[in-house]
């Protein structure tokens, strides 16, 4: 821990001679990524914390990390002995980072930031509450950069082109509904810098953050013209071609500022304030008239067509097959064999890596035995891992990049006895995640108007999970993707979106319990259109995944009736999806695993 | 109808002379009442549309009437032959006011109101949209006066002072933390202009609006001073010396005007602009700042203190008595002696009338049989009623004024033989109210995440109720009281608040089948905190309705078994209560009508 304690200290000084009293390091690349790349990863330098979501706040009176709900058992285990201040996100009586700021920041002061890595909206928020006290905004260094002398290379990965066949619109297509958006809200240009976004629009992916198939890029959009900012190495020639056929004029990602400085500007720009960096805001802003839109990609993004939701369908099913064949094996060796976290986690990434037209994982897996799977967002790794014995349960969160799906699936599974408090606590979870599953909802209801219906039976015990319950899925992109979620509540600047068919979904209840065990079950479900009548367009969900639901651990006691039924249904028809992949002794185990009860 | 054709007609021919393009007619008095003495009925007067909720909008190309999904049926019975255009509110593809007057309002006309019955918020997002058409607004004139010859007077009723050990909170406690409200938000004034919030702040009532114990009045708070204004003709000198002892200064209810042109302004003027009529607003905003917020005391308000909840638990009770005494008449009698819809609504509030410290209905009693249950706010009258025969559902929706309680409830009964469509959706009416009532959740909450738990048995039938499934209520005050409701979907200006202890809330969902019947079953719930843990604060919902639901209508069938637990429960709490005031025949049919299922 001294290494932290050392860096702290180095920043402490690094920002009393850049004259700056308190320093922001959030989790952010240039383009505000839920997930960075190595080289991006300054607030995981400075603090010890590999969460994937934290803001760090340096003050020589103060340091404290700003995280939520999924990491706090983690960051509390990572930022011990560093000094630094947890805040835990969304608790009662925690401070956001502006009220922190609000409070602290003293007249005059300096605030400091690297400017590519604070999103617009931020930004535009500290300026707002703190316009009182003349605060100075430095925002053009990445003061950290100094201090770290082995930082990783940008990332450069080579540009591929998706398959015409995988994609269900051509990137002309495309470029024509986000112009009529662009002309509807008459604006004359797009600056888009969500990486996912760009990629969606020009059917292409790339490799440059993992399990994240992106290319650090950027996009300017005007009414004839398209200009893309790629790095120069990432261009193979198949791309090249690609873009010239699609008439998108290529330049290098390093010359974006200086595209922005001078070229002709015949109207409002449309940028989404959420998304874009505030060093660029500010570029354009001197220039020319902004317009805060989200990214009109964004939901073109997550409706999915018909080409994508087929194609969803298929891997989602070849996925499900390969999870509950690796659960088999786990349940069947456990005890028998040695076997740790890390080493399943590495059987279940190699098995997954055999599918058709697999590509990469989706994120890195998450491999949970007993305590550890408490921490949400747990990683085990080479060095640091927990032995897997024929007890307790298993926790498993994963998912595959394939050319045609990005998946995403978790279960719990008994490896031998469990308590009774976790066969209450997986049976509650089963029955919530069934029955938002079952839910019917009319068309205009959001992730909030749906939100309760998985987390009932829990709450009926007093027990809630701090989280969301769901989050879009990319195609072959991001494995979180918006603008739909299901939540119970908002932060300031997330998006309560209507829930679309064709959109895809999950649904992950779950228990954690501290020092002693955590339980999620996550189904990815597709928005379907059912009934329209005179009260209205009903909509419903359809599951995409199809992997028992670990009976071990079911106790009929603490369901009602009818999720005892909602289980014996989902399981007929996981027996159903799955049995063509079956045989031999695991065939009897998939019978065994998805017999009525 | 004729007569709605002429006043339209006549009312094209003012507007034409006043140089008036549209008119717009809404349904308020000075106050942004949600119930009005006959006095404001313009828009009743104008259109003949009876309900309590609509909006009249009149050029010479077209006359258009908003309503909500309460008044559809309603509306479209009672404007038939009137050629007015029914737009029924938040359907889809129905433009609201503001895009109809958007879409039709030429550059350069003028749209008229009177400036008195429109709220400041609606005023100014007029103002907004039609900023670049150079719209004159004229809101100096009631114009339909000159048409209304019996026109009834303005109303005026003695101001009566609540006994203070019903109140729970003197004045003077309650005008400290109303000033302390504005010093926080930093607020010299505040103008208060809802009459169910003057009452409360004073503690007193009057009786100017039918069924609403308020006075006409405004209210003007300073740091030092108080001032309110009423009707002369409604002080009595008890009253007089009620606002003398709590240093509250009287002034003439029409000196409003005057005083706030005349009156030393020394800041900011706190107000609700989704209250105060346009006519104020723009007469305040011309001395000095406005500051939009909501009025302090309106969360005062809905959290009910610990008297009045004491108050409430007892009248709720009585009255739960009342109506079930009277629901177990009707279902002995029906057939056996005549009957009508009105005549039983007249029994139903003679007897309440009887209950100790009864004032007055809380809203008029909606007795309504057969397909005329289908209309939400369907009303009988002494012309206009159905007779009562021993078969098919009935539906009372009914209330009572008592000093110590506002009470409202719903029950739907069976009076002979009924369909099993009746059956399935009043099965799955009972078991949404149910279910609400025994739902769990996390401060935080408000009415949107939670609805769908009410709704969900209706939506898997695809089936919806158009209207919100609860509503706040008052203390001895209006029935329908905010800022929290029960709703899946807000509309603009709608406040989403959350849910407190203390509070008081409506749970009634729904069926509504056009022409055939209408099944409504509505408990009023109390908001109670539950268990307090790592997780948060849990919050519950205690009963306050002890009424039982029909078991003649029920079919479990229909029910998930964990619903008919509830309703066993229910039914089990319904008889532990309502026993001590029950004996004989009626004990044998509470015991009957509570039974076991």
């Amino acid at each position: 821990m001294s290494i932290i304690v050392q860096r702290i200290h180095d920043m402490k000084e690094i920002m009393k001679n850049a004259g700056i009293d308190f320093y922001l390091v959030p989790t952010a690349d240039f383009h505000n990524s839920e997930y960075v790349n190595e080289y991006f990863k300054v607030r995981q330098f400075l603090s010890g914390f590999t969460g994937s979501n934290g803001t760090l706040v340096i003050s020589q009176q103060e340091v404290g990390l700003w995280t939520d709900g999924r990491y706090f058992v983690q960051a509390e285990k990572e930022l011990s002995g560093s000094g630094i201040v947890l805040y835990r996100m969304a608790e009662e009586g925690v401070p956001t980072i502006e009220e922190y700021l609000e409070q602290h920041v003293e007249s005059g002061q300096t605030i400091g930031f690297d400017g590519r890595v604070v999103d617009a909206a931020f930004g535009r928020k500290l300026e707002e509450m703190l316009a009182d006290k003349n605060v100075i905004f430095k925002y053009d260094k990445d003061l950290a950069d100094a201090l770290w002398e082995d930082r990783p290379d940008m990332p450069v990965s080579d540009i591929w082109v998706v398959p015409e066949e995988k994609c269900g619109k051509t990137v002309f297509q495309k470029l024509e509904e986000v112009r009529a958006v662009m002309k509807k809200e008459r604006a004359a240009h797009l600056l888009l810098t969500k990486l996912d976004d760009i990629m969606w629009l020009y059917n292409i992916r790339a490799n440059d953050i993992d399990c994240n198939p992106v290319a650090l890029s950027y996009t300017f959009i005007s009414e004839k013209e398209a200009v893309i900012f790629v790095q120069n190495k990432a261009l193979t020639e198949a791309t090249k071609c690609h873009f010239e056929k699609h008439g998108v004029l290529v330049k290098d990602y390093a010359e974006v500022v200086t595209f922005l400085e001078q070229c002709e500007l015949n109207g409002k720009v449309m940028c989404a304030c959420n998304d874009i960096n505030y060093l660029l805001y500010k570029l354009v802003g001197k220039r020319g008239e902004l317009l805060n839109h989200e990214n009109p990609t964004s939901l073109m993004k997550a409706i999915k067509n018909e080409v994508e939701l087929e194609n969803i369908r298929k891997y989602y099913l070849l996925d499900s097959v390969v999870l509950t064949k690796f659960l088999f094996w786990m349940k069947k060796n456990v005890g028998k064999q040695s076997m740790d976290e890390y080493s399943v986690a590495m059987k279940l990434d190699q098995m997954r890596s055999e599918v058709e037209d697999f590509l990469d994982l989706s994120f890195p897996t998450i491999s949970a035995y007993k305590e550890n799977a408490a921490m949400m967002h747990y990683s085990a790794t080479k060095e640091d891992k927990k032995e897997i014995e024929a007890e307790g349960l298993y926790l498993v969160d994963s998912g595959g990049q394939y050319i045609g799906a990005t998946t995403d699936v978790t279960r719990t599974i008994a490896l031998g006895d469990v308590t009774e408090d976790m066969k209450k606590h997986f049976s509650k979870v089963a029955s919530g995640m069934l029955r938002l599953a079952d839910a019917k909802f009319l068309y205009g209801c959001t992730g909030k108007n749906v939100d309760i219906i998985a987390r009932q039976p829990l709450w009926e015990c007093y027990i809630d999970y701090k989280c969301g319950t769901g989050h879009g899925i990319g195609y072959i992109l991001n494995v979180h993707e918006g603008p739909q979620n299901i939540r119970w509540r908002y932060n300031s600047g997330m998006k309560e979106a209507l829930l679309e068919e064709g959109m895809i979904v999950s649904d992950e209840p779950g228990v954690y319990i501290e020092g002693s065990h955590g339980i999620r079950t996550e189904n990815i479900l597709e928005i379907v259109k059912e009934e329209k009548n005179g009260d209205g367009q009903f909509m419903g969900f359809r599951h995409l995944t199809f992997v028992p639901i670990d009976l071990d651990v079911i106790d009929v006691k603490y369901m009602e009736t009818s999720d005892v039924c909602k289980l014996n249904a989902y399981h007929e028809l996981v027996y159903h999806k799955l049995e063509p992949y079956f045989e031999g002794e695991e065939l009897e185990m998939l019978k065994e695993a998805t017999r009525v009860v």
